[in-house]
């Protein structure tokens, strides 16, 4: 299975979402080697921490999916972010 | 245009990759409000150097790609990773 066919079949399988704010970031890890290092494990907190540095993180809010197959590893997270303060009712 | 849409349209444009070992990273940043500010810019050279601190990167082997819609703000990076030292003619 190619990476693109693992973000293929993911979106498939969602709807549209709500008009809301939110972060979608998709990692997938294609080894050339079966039983390489999971970098993509290695990588899933990091970037969380990076993330948020530059946004309030509300837990509940995250939702993240790791996969994990012979050749690829993949890391699916969807993050609500809150409205900015004042925005919320800015209509 | 739903973050969906934006992945499965970028999905459909590609071909299967060969064999080899590579990190695709997509992002998307789905805005409630029209003209906040680009977080998508704002975390794509820190992920590059969360990237990096794990895996060496050959920035010829880096593609980037941003996009700047006026609700979704989206970046693509596609890494080629080096061969690990022992492994590239172990077949």
């Amino acid at each position: 299975m190619s990476l693109f066919n693992f973000f293929n079949k993911r979106v498939v399988g969602n709807t549209a979402p709500a008009a809301r704010e939110r972060l979608q970031v998709l990692l997938a890890h294609e080894r050339a080697e079966i039983g390489q290092s999971d970098l993509v494990a290695v990588l899933r907190e990091e970037i969380l921490a990076v993330i948020a540095r530059h946004v309030p993180i509300n837990r509940d809010k995250v939702k993240v999916k790791m996969g994990r197959g012979e050749q690829i590893s993949t890391l699916e997270v969807d993050i609500e972010l809150p409205q900015p303060a004042g925005l919320a009712t800015a209509h």
